[in-house]
Formats: C-alpha cells, sequence, structure tokens
C-alpha cells in the first residue's frame, strides 16, 4: 500500500526562511530530534544543539551571512559531528538526520531551512565561537525552524537529463 | 495540521537488503527520482544511474564487498555528483537525494538500502570501472532496491546524550 502523505510530503518540504513569532513546543523539538536519529548511520557521530535563547539565535545570525533569518526564527537545530578522524562517513550521516529533520519539520506544520556551514571554514569558526563547540566537532550546518510565515507550492526540479540508464 | 503518516514513514525506513523477485516499475523508479531531486541542494552536482541489468548488478555485487546483496536485487540507483572542484557541498546534497530517495522507496512499499561507497578510493574506482563512470564523476553510494523479503520495526534511535541545550 502507497503512503501517499509521506510522499506528498517530500515534495512540499521547501526551504522556509520566514517564521511568525508562535514558539515550537517542546513535544515538536522531541519529534524534530527523534525523526533525525532514525536516519540511516555509519559513524555514530551526530549531535545536537538546540538553541532557543534569543541572544545566541542573534549572535548566529550576526556572524553567518545565510542566517540573518535567525534573527526573527524562535529555534534552531545545530547537526554537528564528532567525526572519526579516518573517513568522511559523518557528512552523509547528518546530511541525512538533517533532510529527516526538515521533512519531520514540513509534517509537524513547521518551515525549516538548510543554512550550509561546513566545509566554509569561517562559517564553522564563527558557529563554533557563539555555540562554545570544540575544535574538534564541526558543525555541518544550521537549521533554522519556525511556523511558516511564507508559502511555497510543493515541487520537484526533476530533470531526465540526470538520469543516467545502466551505465554513465 | 500534523501528517502523522509522514512521520511514520520517517520511523519505518530501515535498511532492507532481502528483496522477492519482483521487478519495479517505471512508474515507481520515477517516483523514486522525482523524491531525490526535491531534496534542497547547494551544488546542482547530482547525477543518477538507473541500473537493471541482470549483468551490471552482479557485477557490483563482486566489486563491492558490502553490496552482495544486488546479486538479488532487481535495481539498483546509483546517486553520483559531478563536483564543482572549489567545495564539497555536493556530499550534502547527495546524501539528502539520497535519504528522500530511501523515504519514497518505503512510501512506496519498497525497500532499499544505503551502501557507502565515497569516500572509500578502492569502492569507488569498482563502481566507476563497472558503470563506465569517467573519474571527474564521483558516486556517492548504491542504493538497492526491491519489494522487501524481510521485514523491520520501525524505530528511532533517538539519544537525549546527543541533545545539547543553547550551548555545545
Amino acid at each position: 500500500m502507497v503512503n501517499q502523505s509521506a510522499l506528498d510530503n517530500i515534495f512540499a518540504r521547501r526551504s522556509i526562511r520566514r517564521y511568525t513569532d508562535q514558539p515550537v513546543s517542546e513535544e515538536d523539538i522531541k519529534k524534530l530530534l527523534e525523526a533525525a536519529m532514525a536516519a540511516p548511520a555509519a559513524s555514530d557521530s551526530w549531535h545536537f544543539i538546540v538553541v532557543r535563547a534569543r541572544g545566541t539565535l542573534d549572535a548566529l545570525a550576526e556572524r553567518h551571512p545565510n542566517a540573518k533569518m535567525l534573527a526573527k526564527a524562535p529555534l534552531c537545530i545545530v547537526p554537528c559531528a564528532d567525526p572519526p578522524t579516518f573517513e568522511t562517513w559523518w557528512i552523509q550521516d547528518c546530511s541525512a538526520a538533517t533532510e529527516n529533520l526538515l521533512l519531520a519539520a514540513t509534517a509537524l506544520g513547521l518551515g525549516a531551512v538548510w543554512v550550509g556551514t561546513y566545509p566554509r571554514d569561517e562559517w564553522v569558526r564563527a558557529v563554533r565561537k557563539v555555540l562554545g563547540i570544540p575544535e574538534s566537532i564541526v558543525p555541518l550546518c544550521l537549521i533554522p525552524v519556525g511556523y511558516p510565515a511564507e508559502h511555497k507550492e510543493p515541487r520537484t526540479r526533476y530533470d531526465a537529463a540526470r538520469v543516467h540508464r545502466e551505465k554513465w
């Protein structure tokens, strides 16, 4: 049996950068984190920082050039990795967790956006400084979350030119 | 309004490595690719190779030590990147696309699994050789897909010890 609502949710997930003043409940934060940690993982390296303090959200908005929307967001979740040194599976693991979190946000009626941070050194350093993250830990991205104050239609960017058959 | 079916689907996605003989329809392959290309992306670098030929699936199973299940799978989708040289956002983009594809497979009643390939050099080279992928293109992983011949319960690996509040 096809779970059409789950398919619809994948296309409904869009990058939402404007939020209302309504706070996100602790119950929903827990659901977002449960969804993130339901992702497949090869490295067992992920951690998540939950930021709700106004001053910290503002500091991130000031120091990360693509995170201005945090000045008006009630919540930011920051996936980080405590990576093994020998291979970079952690990027894939934290990315899958991030996508799960974004999809769960959509399912909960929330809006969110993936603000890339790693591998841009100056952005990684800025986020580390604001959040007290040690040098050995890598913040992958910032995920501002809130109730949407903008609407975007569901979509795919499916492009047949990117599909190869049997061989490259 | 909460889309509970979409949340349930996130927890229902498990790594499925045993499949029935039933083939996957072209219609479902298209849905999987549409879901993959609905992921957020910073690099516009993704490509997908759709492999159904028995000989090619067997060759991948022989050459990638974690892809033995392809000997009994009717389909493999291989997310690849044509990466920009200056930064590695492509890993994140292709990982988000892969997670979307896995979730769409679950929603369609299919089973699938993420078989990590990049950054393990010998696995990347093996997949390139079988699929005729040029040196400049990177296969991120293999995704065997089929109708499940094993059942796994929904779950999260939520761990409160991985959740940090306000600061690291």
